[in-house]
């Protein structure tokens, strides 16, 4: 039977990945908070392995909630992710999403340092010392470059979602932001992506819709 | 060691793609046409299920990259898959990314005959009469209203790509294109979504890129 209401689609859609998540944890307890973002990126999966790939850091989900409610904005690596975010949402707590990967200031200072767009992003936003989510979905550099930067304490986000895909430095990229005292969602291993990060972005979100 | 290049990450992504499909494969051949398909939608996903789930109907690539050549535009629903598609290489085929979802026509179709947007949005586009691909990499109802105005004559894509994610739907769209004389590459299963969607669309672009 073709369920048409989109509400009731994803209302059932919910039901049955919390019954497969039942299944699977066999009355191992998830975290309430960890709960709607784990079952939000498998609705826009489909795939069960984040439910042991994603990883959070001591209070994550309480440390993004709180920037998102005080207006933070969000930056991400990629149009994909900037275009899946709830923004209106977002602006009715204040905040905005920037990808500056498109843009000429981003071209023009990753020529000027000899280095890939994707960190002369994070480079241009550690500038602007503004409370911000970041959310990367796509480059490892970049989430590689965020963890420099907040070695160094150049940059203090309030929640790093750390979530790139592929096969190429992501392993490191997401090991190297577990490591630090930052707060922390991290797709461990290859698995992740654009929607992902959207995803995650917006379980967070939909708990402070108003 | 952390390689910066984003062309050397992608040629050695697809390297380590090759091999581990290769292992998988063990002999089995991939067509020729069907294989950078595959591989890119693994790229994007770090999925290998994709080897299995990905459907190809008879000549559905060769239907595809003809259609894109000839100048067809992409109508998809997601702005998430139109943020996605490289809209360069497309533009210099003569190709434009259409997502109706978001536009007001949409929303007054919707509601003038009481149904979703993602059904109106179809139906719109089938007013058009335009050479067509039809990325659907959200919406099973969309998928399913396609497949009827299929049927009924009243539309004729050059080609569907079917990748709805889900858990409602979506197994039902999927196996209802496949029963079309449509081209078609479906993502069997609940898999799919936004990025799988884009990959398709990128794949055969960028077999043609000038």
């Amino acid at each position: 039977m073709v369920i048409h209401n989109p509400q009731e689609i994803e209302r059932r859609s919910m039901e049955i990945i919390g019954e497969e998540l039942a299944r699977r944890l066999g009355g191992r307890p998830l975290d309430p908070l960890e709960r709607p973002v784990i079952q939000r990126v498998i609705h826009t999966t489909a795939d069960f392995d984040y439910l042991e790939n994603l990883v959070f850091s001591e209070g994550a989900v309480e440390a993004g909630l709180a920037a998102l409610q005080e207006g933070a904005s969000i930056l991400t690596d990629t149009e994909m992710a900037k275009a899946g975010i709830n923004k209106s949402v977002l602006a009715s707590l204040g905040g905005q999403v920037h990808c500056l990967m498109g843009e000429e200031e981003t071209r023009r200072r990753a020529e000027a340092e000899g280095t890939t767009r994707a960190v002369a992003s994070i480079e241009r936003a550690a500038d602007w010392q503004l409370p911000l989510v970041v959310a990367i979905g796509n480059a490892p550099t970049a989430l590689l470059r965020l963890a420099e930067l907040i070695e160094a304490g150049r940059m203090r986000p309030r929640l790093v979602i750390g979530v790139p895909v592929g096969f190429v430095n992501v392993l490191e990229s997401k090991e190297a932001i577990l490591r630090l005292p930052v707060p922390s969602i991290v797709a461990r291993g290859r698995k992740g992506g654009s929607t992902v990060a959207a995803a995650i972005c917006n379980a967070l979100l939909y708990q402070l819709r108003r």
